[in-house]
């Protein structure tokens, strides 16, 4: 349960309902301060009880350095984010032990560890475990921003309802740090009235609703990653889908690309201000697993959240028999809005690997 | 350059034109024969010069095996599969050191390597590194069979034209095999004869198409992956990107999830046969990154093929001035018929990773 | 900072005199009960402040376990001990800042990390942060006990004064954990007293005395390990190097064997009750990188504290001048003693990790 | 079967006697030009039969380079060495299929990988796999020296016959070269005719001898290495002790060490041409498992060749029965002084990933 980049890992640990989640973020370079209030506004962001979309679950969620910090710039030693759990119901979830979630991790789960799991508010596979990787990717985002290398992201898409997309070859550092500054991370605030609505809609509904985060990254050096196993695309690829509820990832035009002809699709390349840019960035700032020095443009697709009010048909593990489960804990119509800063951290804490 | 499972690593080498390329398979256990009969077989699957649809260049590929066989069993010691190149016409690539193609990895591995880098015929990126890739999928297609777990691809969709797509929860083996015995691995027929004659229309256009690969597996056990970052969409996504001209992947209902409502896209739990299966599929048999027993279900999207015959806009290295590029060499105006097998082997060698 | 196993990652964080340190174990399975008593027990033979010989240092060392453990059982998430400090005198290292202690870290750690290296009480470098490393190894020793696996230690030599020697051929369980039951882990009482006798000695004239570690191990099956860089012995050594102050790792005849004939040094074999054993054992239990199903033997050479009250020559760092060095802190004349657990707990991480 | 480091990795394969073995070493940087007459040079002091002490197989070792060279310069691509084995003579071996040689790995390698293991020569446990590490290490040797990082080693001794060791303190790059320059690697030439002599008798009683090799290196910056296990001593041994049949890895004054007291083992600070030296040189130039700017001083210890030509006792594995065993294959009564290029190799590679 570890992100293991080059020269960075971050091992992650916890369950949701258990005394503590946490990482251990190893390999940072001494002397590096950490801003807290920026740290704490990432977290913010990712964290529950923040709009009438989220869940009414409330975790202050304050990160406690327990080591790695001296007066807040980091010693060398590994850095340990510690975040005490509180406000847990678990009786929500007593019945689940013995029905699993449709499309939840329960009965896989149930299937790995046996009985000792502890599936509480889904345990280990909790979106909960996405914050202490918020605060990591806290502090990559400002390393990255000390070395003019920003990261941002948006939400593309809500329940079909599109936002305008990032400028693939314009994108400028305020454009891309615009959405994260709203309590709705859109570029049109049109677009997301809409969406709001959609997910309300859903919320009366007793569902759920799904999205699309488009997260891009400006500033990069070209030739960051490699040939075959040491792409880019592969190690962002990897840490985007271990967030939860991720269902596609795609760089550039993604599955687009697949329906377009090599002369509509290829960049063509020119010299600009001196550099080689491309015309167009269909590529996503990717060619041959390497960074092209234009913005790097990524898609995460994610699924409706499966904990929906509706009754829903599941088995009962101990009787072997059809049962039919209502699920009363507090419960995202749609994660998408919370996910945007996870995307955003994953991404910084690839690409920071990449670079130190 | 290496496939790093948790077991299982394979060390890719060598240049499109260098001496051979190759690849050291290490993690195998000893007393496996290798049916060379079936290698060479999924290795002709890959290989250009199979059809009107292909590159015509034409490489014997044949896998030696140098080290980890004795009498064709696995001794315990790496396996390392030597393929000579020979029919490599470098003279086609000279112009392309000083004028990088469009959505290449010319531009960025300059940057990245320096006038040292041995670019012809893509280097280290070219496609032709995939070669023991299948010899390595090969090896663990055969050992996945051993243990009744089967793996399968066909092209799901060409320049827009769809394939009918693999059964997602009634799909049996022989279905999953059937493509991969033709010529042209489609499900429907009809569809391939659409495809071929799309792509026939792009090479007398000098043009290219791309499209998307699905992949599935049967007979999974449930709970293979794991939370985070050891989820299994995170280690078949870094394989699959690794594939050069990949731009997307995504698992069972993948991007077309995003726009579902959480009761729409659910997988309901029922009991058949005294198992626990979903009666719906949408998951792609993956839920909390962990295997749930059903197919698991994959796609994978290619971009058009980037050497086109078409004039290309593009720039003089040594000149920082505009070019126009032709190139020359012979070229398939889609890879996606020749990337089935490739996608199955990365498939195969995560998947083997996780049983041993 | 960070054991990394084949299956089993710790990673280990803190520094001796900030908030706390811990280590998170990734990678054990679900469903060991984790008995908090004998964890408790090995902590406390490693504890400072046990007897004469030790530091005045008290840490209560109490490890709390924040993730993984769900009424006291393993739930397959990582577990995570976690460790406050409570005694530390940072007064005491103040002057150190400048003036670097002979043979400590002090001086290459300036150079690596800079001003912001939080170097008190030696910081990452203290052997302090052993303490989580004995929380992880009580574990897998429980583990191993388990499977019917035992491993102890004993204090080889202290001074000069050598130990009996655990019996290569004929050891049994009763034998190998005598020496961690006593206050003092020795075979022989009188070569204990002995060594007290020298420590004590060594604290009176201001000085401090180096020692040797034997450790053993019985019932491990035949064949772990492998060649090359899979040997045991890498593995081992490797583990065994990361303790703080250990000069020297050896299996079984170690540098003695540099001066064996073959005829010697070889162990012959012999069938015995049916299994193949060999009549004597100066392999330690390692052939070709592989356990023999003999007793595994291995001796770790430790120096002298480097830390002594003696006045000693070393340099003022902000002067470039020579200086004068007086330690008031307060050290032990000897780790030896206290290094015995930690010897234990680093083989058992080794052996558990091959043994998953 | 792969040295792993941080940047640097180097796969090894093959079997003594397969029809080739080799190594793939990735992430050397491109644009270093490879010294062929220099790494030619090194292995031809590995390989067998170059004088009277040595085994009398004759292999040329001609090391193929087939990937990641172009014009003798690294491209960036992996680069992989290729000897073919040539000179095997297997019938040798034929009846130890069933009658393990003491010390040898064939028993464990027999429980290990059942029937199927190639253990003809050794398999893959063989002496011979150090070959294309040489083949590394000649590389490693190159880039260091560019960075006027200078490594060699020497015997220190054979069957108890000291050389005189190097000079802890003093030592310069000519003094370090000067062993691999004759025939026989060692400071004094006096200690070096007895030794040969020790070894002569050796072989005259059908018996072998061991010895230790004594390595240092040279112009290392301070602070390689790091806290706990990312000490430089874990890397070290965890690479020499690959080497088979390696019984012992010490820094500085090693198992001496553990007879000293702390006054008499520390290393004096002070100040000389504006640097901060130690006086004496005990730490072998390893404080807090990183380097202090101190010639690098590793002692590792063979164990004496376990091949002898006198009968041995045994078992018939297939009758369970007690057997002689009479090796009748060609054998080095001593490996010690073809080890030395081999330890140098090992060294090499370590203290190379650590500075790329």
């Amino acid at each position: 349960m570890r992100f293991q980049g080059k020269k960075l890992t971050v091992q992650v640990f916890g369950q949701s309902h258990g005394e503590a989640i946490g990482a251990v973020i190893d390999g940072l370079p001494a002397g590096v301060r950490v801003d807290q209030e920026r740290l704490n506004a990432l977290m913010r962001r990712r964290a529950p009880g923040q709009g009438a979309h989220t869940t009414a679950r409330r975790e202050p969620d304050i990160p406690e350095f327990v080591s790695g910090l001296a007066d807040g710039i980091s010693c060398g030693a590994p850095v340990t984010v510690l975040i005490r759990n509180r406000d847990a119901r678990s009786g929500d979830y007593a019945s689940l032990r013995d029905i699993p979630r449709p499309s939840h991790a329960d009965w896989p789960a149930f299937v790995k560890y046996g009985p000792a799991h502890d599936g509480r508010g889904g345990g280990v596979f909790s979106g909960r475990l996405t914050a202490p990787l918020c605060a990591a990717g806290a502090i990559a985002l400002q390393m990255l921003a000390d070395r003019q290398v920003f990261v941002g992201a948006h939400i593309a898409e809500i329940a079909g309802i599109p936002d305008d997309p990032f400028d693939p070859v314009g994108l400028k550092p305020e454009d891309l740090a615009a959405p994260g500054q709203k309590s709705f991370p859109v570029c049109s605030d049109g677009a997301g009235a809409e969406m709001l609505s959609a997910i309300e809609d859903a919320r009366r509904d007793g569902d759920s609703v799904g999205g699309v985060v488009e997260c891009a990254s400006l500033g990069l050096p070209v030739g960051l990653g490699g040939p075959l196993f040491e792409g880019l695309e592969s190690a962002l690829a990897s840490a985007l889908f271990a967030i939860p509820a991720v269902r596609g990832v795609s760089f550039g035009k993604g599955f687009e690309a697949a329906r377009m002809r090599g002369s509509a699709h290829n960049d063509p390349l020119l010299v600009a201000d001196g550099r080689i840019v491309t015309s167009t960035n269909r590529a996503g700032g990717l060619q041959g697993g390497m960074t092209n020095g234009m913005p790097l443009l990524v898609n995460v697709a994610f699924k409706p959240t499966p904990s929906i009010a509706l009754p829903q048909r599941s088995v009962s593990l101990s009787r072997m028999q059809p049962a039919e489960l209502i699920i009363s804990g507090r419960h995202d119509p749609c994660v998408v809005p919370r996910a945007v800063p996870v995307v955003e951290s994953m991404v910084a804490l690839v690409l920071l690997d990449q670079l130190l």
